[in-house]
């Protein structure tokens, strides 16, 4: 049953947003003068939960953090439903100013124009922590620990600072926080009835097809892997064509194979080789061994699988057929997560109504939603971002792109909550 | 007209070499302990030099060294004509007991032979200094100044320690020498009637054919190129196999492509992608810019520019089709250098007379002799090393096989001074 489309002042959302994602790029929210560098328990990042807490209770929400520091406010009492919304407000160390905090921004702006249109919506706003992996090295550390997909050892032990290899442990009880608790995180997510993200596309699909948003219907599946060729390296100079055993050239064919799987696995699967290492990597040596590293993606289960059996096979075939060997080595392996129907319905509904350029699609990067999702119906939106940039100073994203998400939002939230 | 093939006691200078060669692996002659580690002005390469320089004053030899500290020692008096042997006693900084300094203890054996036969061959041994740049990052540096194919401006302030930054000059000062005179070396070749150098083969035909001697005609062409390939870096993740620009798949490409070139060129030409360097190197960034160092070498003058000439054809091609960009650097281009007949000829009558399984072939390296071979005429041999390794600790040649190089260097150079 529709509710009629509730349409917002998208110029004035787009100020504010515009407002919020300024002043937290200012000298007090990041680490450095030339990126946003913030992430967990620096002073920085302290202020840009601070800024967000502030405005949201001055909108009447409760405002508190759970055990580990993870952002929560709500305006209704704890044990009624909710609908939840937000993102992470931490950044990679090179970071710009959108990657997170614009979906954590958009989530309070939701929370104004509900407030100032008196839609009443019933909300909790998240702000996770750590979902760049700048203070630990670990994605979606908040989100993990809320969804309990961490241990309470690893976190002890294992979660060690970049800056100085203390535990997270440490580092969160110094912070003011009880990481003892952190069991406790996941009833955050007990009165939600349903939870929206929205993020920058970080790909150029949007800009490219000259659309506005993004209704996400799945998060890809990750993989990632290396294969090593290993060779003998020569002396370039000393030794023919002929009795080379040149993992260079093993290399160069599993990179030119991993492209055509991906190719013929069709639309949704992607695979890349983003890292190259050879070894000794002199011009004068024939490379010894080669490392590659491999990043393998696709919404559908089976898909990215397949693509990285069949790579694994050939780097081992084409080293033997040059007399050399090669080994596969699965690094992590995460499994698509597909967007809730009704969410997605919503929110597709919503977009539609809007008049706006939008498009059903995945999300080729991990999210806090993949966790989320597996406790509470969840969809995301995304907006475009400029070339597809993002983790660098040059990502650019625009506030009007994130108020139009803003007011399809509502739209979407006030028919999950009817 | 020939002289009569002249055997020598090869288990006697065998077990000479290995003494000579076991002696300058001392802890006095290296400055790492897991490795050989000398290079000019240091305490273990003056050592170095002292070893040799006394051995062949011992001899009756006339030890001196020139103004920058090329080892000279003649048992004729400055005026005669003399043969020419001997090659380098500096290592790489991570480098075996063989490369150079075996060259240098044969032609010393060379000496200590003549004399003890009575055969009155008129020698002078020239060690090099700092063919291996380690001390000042420039290979052939000793040869190059006494060729004078360097500038004195150079010397002053363009060549600098790796150690320290500073130039050369003032190293060459500090140690005693007379860097001010360098142009003086060239006459350390005026009474030379030709050249020989033995030297490890950095390859595996000899060891590959069961050969224990090569005698070499010619020192390749040597081009060293950098291809550039400017893609653009997007997110692993959110970009479509179809909208990529990845600048990791055109080099691939060019690797296999220089392999394909190098192969159809035919035997004595070689090239290898010794380097490749992708940017930023990320496994979940597509490589947004990938760098391809390439070395390509011929005996064949034409052939080597013709294979550099079609791959960077090749790359601009390769990344056009892709809607990308490519660059083709040349960064240094050493033409090839034939060695003399004569000397070629009367090096291959000895080591057929010697009984031995021999063969004529290229040295794909660079040597001091290409230096030598522009002033007199000139010609190297090679000994098999093991599985073609050097510039390794794992370096490994046998002491009777350069006994048989002596013999057969003897021999060469009676037949070349009658």
């Amino acid at each position: 049953m529709s509710t009629g489309y509730q349409t917002i002042d998208r110029t004035r959302s787009s100020a504010r947003i515009e407002r919020d994602i300024e002043a937290l790029a200012g000298p007090d929210y990041t680490r450095s003068q030339d990126a946003i560098c913030r992430y967990a328990y620096t002073q920085e990042y302290r202020n840009t939960l601070d800024y967000v807490g502030g405005e949201l209770r001055a909108l009447g929400f409760d405002v508190g953090e759970d055990p580990v520091g993870n952002l929560v406010a709500r305006n209704r009492p704890k044990g009624e439903r909710v609908f939840g919304i937000g993102s992470h407000c931490d950044s990679n160390r090179n970071g710009g100013k959108y990657d997170g905090t614009m979906g954590v921004v958009a989530a309070l702006e939701v929370c104004r124009v509900s407030h100032e249109l008196e839609l009443g919506l019933p909300l909790q706003l998240i702000s996770f922590l750590e979902e760049e992996s700048s203070g630990f090295g670990e994605p979606l550390l908040g989100s993990r620990i809320m969804a309990q997909r961490v241990t309470g050892e690893h976190l002890r032990e294992g979660a060690r600072a970049i800056d100085d290899g203390r535990p997270f442990w440490e580092h969160a009880q110094e912070a003011g926080y009880e990481p003892e608790r952190w069991r406790e995180s996941i009833h955050v997510l007990d009165d939600l009835v349903g939870w929206i993200e929205m993020h920058i596309e970080q790909g150029r699909v949007l800009q490219d097809n000259d659309e506005r948003l993004g209704v996400v219907t799945a998060i890809v599946g990750l993989l990632w892997a290396d294969i090593t060729v290993f060779g003998r390296a020569d002396h370039a100079g000393g030794t023919p064509m002929d009795l080379r055993r040149d993992a260079g050239a093993v290399a160069a064919e599993c990179v030119l194979e991993l492209e055509r799987l991906a190719r013929s696995a069709g639309p949704g699967t992607v695979a890349t080789t983003g890292e190259c290492e050879y070894r000794p990597g002199l011009k004068n040596v024939i490379p010894g061994e080669v490392r590659l590293g491999l990043d393998i993606r696709s919404v559908d289960a089976e898909s990215y699988r397949a693509v990285a059996r069949e790579i694994g096979a050939f780097a081992q075939t084409a080293a033997e057929r040059r007399g050399m060997r090669a080994e596969y080595l699965e690094r992590s392996n995460t499994p698509p997560t597909r967007m809730h129907e009704n969410v997605v319905d919503a929110l597709t509904q919503a977009a539609r109504e809007s008049g706006e350029r939008f498009r059903l699609m995945p999300s080729g990067a991990g999210h806090d939603t993949q966790l989320v999702a597996a406790l509470v119906p969840s969809a995301m939106v995304f907006v475009p971002c400029k070339d597809g940039v993002s983790h660098d100073p040059a990502e650019e994203a625009r506030p009007q792109d994130a108020a139009l998400a803003v007011e399809v939002m509502v739209n979407a939230i006030r028919e999950l909550v009817q």
